[in-house]
């Protein structure tokens, strides 16, 4: 962990809705939309996660390591809960929403002003055990770029049939996934 | 090839060069300029192998099948084209470089005016054998893709190790990779 360095955790986080944005506002249904069959997430539908985890992962349970240290086991993340985040919405809403969410949470984050010895601090996480603030805000950030790595994937996979022979050379058509919901 | 939609394909190509501005201009070093390993690619690299495309591969391609057909074989695509492309430059210069390529090219595509029936003319890949314009289209966006999927992939790659016990969460740590090159 000695190279871990939390400004450039904090530069990719703060990056991160506006490359989405830049990537699927006014973008066509066809890739918004499209998934990659029953039971897999569309951007839109990654968006929300995105959106349920600013309000439900991250920052609260940075606070809880911070006030009760290993003492309180966080809350389990709901992976579905994006189903309600993206109720009655449109993916600019949801743009919007990620962006300000986002950007409320590195606020808080910057004003903890956190040390090298904070980010050794350690939480319990209700299936891997104990974990340190500095992998859980490194994770924030990995998530991210998982998020982005699964997007690239379902919006390639809409044009599985239209690439033709080149589907052999277009290394994002190999990729399976590697879990149900990244 | 009948759900094939050449504005679809336009919205994304013209969204990619943002996409990875906002992702990458002015990000740390560590992600812009970290790799997966020996003869691997840095975000700085695989930008400069998509400006390298935009010069040599798509436009050129699509106005050989335009003017010759089948006649006349594409030039093969030199992959490591992209060393030529990034020497003394930084990566705001290929971020510019790309997006001024990118709307150059999309200018000229609108101005082909194609229908429907142009989008089902032929052409001879040097390795693949007959291919469709549609198909050669669809794959600059898909290649866009393939690239974006493997920039979130090396970038997550730095991360490996701070993640800690999160990695096996995290499905693009994951992901080996498809080829030697996206």
């Amino acid at each position: 962990m000695s190279t871990y360095n939390l400004q450039d955790t904090i530069s990719l986080l703060a990056r991160t809705p506006a490359a989405l944005d830049a990537l699927l506002r006014e973008l066509p249904e066809t890739w918004v939309r499209g998934n990659e069959g029953e039971n897999t997430w569309s951007p839109f539908e990654v968006v929300g996660h995105l959106i349920h985890g600013e309000r439900t992962d991250w920052m609260p349970r940075a606070k809880i390591i911070l006030q009760f240290g290993v003492s309180r086991t966080f809350e389990s993340f709901d992976r579905w809960g994006h189903l309600r985040e993206t109720q009655g919405k449109s993916v600019a809403d949801l743009l919007d929403e990620f962006a300000q969410l986002r950007t409320e949470n590195l606020s808080e984050l910057r004003a903890l002003n956190l040390k090298p010895e904070d980010l050794k601090l350690r939480g319990q996480h209700p299936a891997l055990g104990v974990v340190t603030l500095s992998q859980l805000l490194a994770t924030w950030a990995a998530h991210d770029l998982t998020h982005l790595h699964q997007i690239s994937r379902v919006m390639a996979h809409q044009y599985r049939e239209s690439v033709g022979p080149w589907r052999r050379y277009l290394g994002v058509l190999q990729c399976a996934g590697h879990s149900s919901s990244s």
